[in-house]
Order: structure tokens, then sequence, then C-alpha cells
């Protein structure tokens, strides 16, 4: 397949605790740690009405992740599984997802509880997270069912 | 600031009914229609174990979005929003996520439930949705609180 080549821009920078992916949580709402995104002065026009809602999409570049491997044995698990049934950040395009709680917008910094992402992490995006889009009826978790998810942090495995 | 560049790959195509985004619903929950993800053979055995999770999210580039105006009159209000508190797809970067029903996987082919991307959508990346990890508690939906969102469809407002 010939494609174009799509590039992704860099709207902000993602400022934690967490210098290596060892201790950090492997999600968000595992996490009790504040962080900062602070947006481009481009970009800042656009939070507005953000602080409307409690939870907000960080959408960010793994800019530490290794090369993917398609069949990988995550955190939370022995078993080895398809890179796409994990979350695990060396993907072929290692885009992270975390849902964080907002706790204010003070010009262009956003402050948020639950980072699980690396200092310095490039933010691609933000989005309004909302019950009424988010949430859905009989979920089954898969593999992750009853594992034991609380007091997981990460180690090395997946960065470069 | 300088970065080093982030070039997205297509892993695949996502197949669905819609050609343009007029009456394309705005939301995968609010969609019964059914699509297919077409996955890139390099990339087919990163899909073990996804059939154990009863929904995914999928993450694409919305290739037909527009240029991102920072202030925009969403379809489910009247009033000017920031970009980031809404779901348009015109962003600084068009990353889309839908979270959708997984109904089967058919080699490279994830036949799912809750299209609202239009046909020929370029797929970056596969995740599983859990509770475990994308529930949150006292969740405020922000200015999309009450707004009747079961009707909604697009229009071409968004749309190169």
């Amino acid at each position: 397949m010939s494609h174009p080549e799509y590039n992704v821009k860099v709207i902000g920078i993602i400022k934690t605790e967490f210098e290596t992916s060892e201790n950090t949580p492997i999600q968000p709402g595992f996490s009790q740690s504040i962080g900062r995104a602070i947006i481009q002065s481009e970009y800042v026009s656009g939070l507005k009405s953000l602080n409307t809602f409690s939870h907000i999409y960080l959408i960010y570049w793994f800019h530490k992740a290794k090369s993917p491997i398609l069949l990988v044995t995550p955190y939370l698990d022995n078993e080895q599984h398809g890179l796409f049934a994990t979350r695990a950040p060396a993907r072929p395009n290692p885009i992270g997802i975390s849902i964080v709680q907002l706790i204010r917008i003070e010009n262009d910094t956003i402050v948020f509880k639950g980072a699980d992402m690396l200092n310095n992490t490039p933010l691609l995006d933000i989005k309004p997270f909302a019950r009424i889009f988010d949430y859905r009826e009989n979920v089954r978790d898969g593999w992750l069912s009853g594992r034991d998810t609380e007091k997981a942090l990460a180690d090395n495995r997946f960065e470069a």
C-alpha cells in the first residue's frame, strides 16, 4: 500500500516526576502523581471550556519507547499477548493515551492528577473525557480480568 | 522549541459505510454500524489475545479533516468551545479515538460495531478497552452534560 506521510506536531510538553520508566505507574488510574502539561502558546486558546470537565484524555508520543515487538509479555501477566492486546509503549505508532483528572488550568499549563508518563513527554492532543461518550455496557476486560493492577509499576522492558 | 519529527505509520485501513461526513454518527457509542479494520500483514501477529476483550480502541488519522480552528462550535452546542474541549476532527494532530465493540477477528480483519469514521480511514493503533483502566469515579461531563447526543449526526463543517 502506498500512503501519504503523516507527521505529528508537538503541541506541548508533559512534566512529571518520572525520569525513567522504572517505578513509573503503568496506568493513570493507579497514580496519584501530579503532572503538568504545558501547551505551546499558539494552541492555548483551544483550551477554552476544557475546565468544565473533571477528566481529560492526554494523547502523547512515547518518545523513549523501543522498537515494537509484536508478541509481548506485559506487566500484568506471565503469558505472551499480541502487542495490540496490551498497552505496552513499544508500538508501531508509540501513541499513549492517559485519562487524567483535571485539577486546574493556569494560562498555558494544565495541572492534572494521574501522571503515568515520563518527564518531558511530547503532547499531541487533548480531548474531553465524558461518560456519555466513553462508557460502555457489558464490558469484558479480556486477559486483564482479575489481574492485581493496583500495585503495578513499570520496569524498563519497553524502554530504549 | 525544536523537536525531532515524528511520523506515523499506517498499520491498516478501516472500512465503513460512510463515504462523507454528512450523516456519519458523531460518536461510536451512538452507532450500530458495522465496520472492518484490515490490518497490514506484517502486524497481524500483534492481534493475539485481542479477541478476549469485548471492546477495543481504534486510533486513526482523520484523513479528510480540515485545518484546525482553535475555537469551534461543535455538533452538540451553539456556543464556541476551545478545540481541545471538543472531539472535532480538525485538530493540530487529527488523531481520532473510537471505542468500538469487537465482534470477531478473521485473519487480518477486525469486525466491529460502532463505526463512526469515514471509509478508508488510516488506522494507527489498536488498544484493549478495559474497565480497570478506563473507568473513573465522579466524572463530570462538562459542557456536554445533558446534551441530546443520541440522534446527533455529523455534517460537513470539519471536512476538507
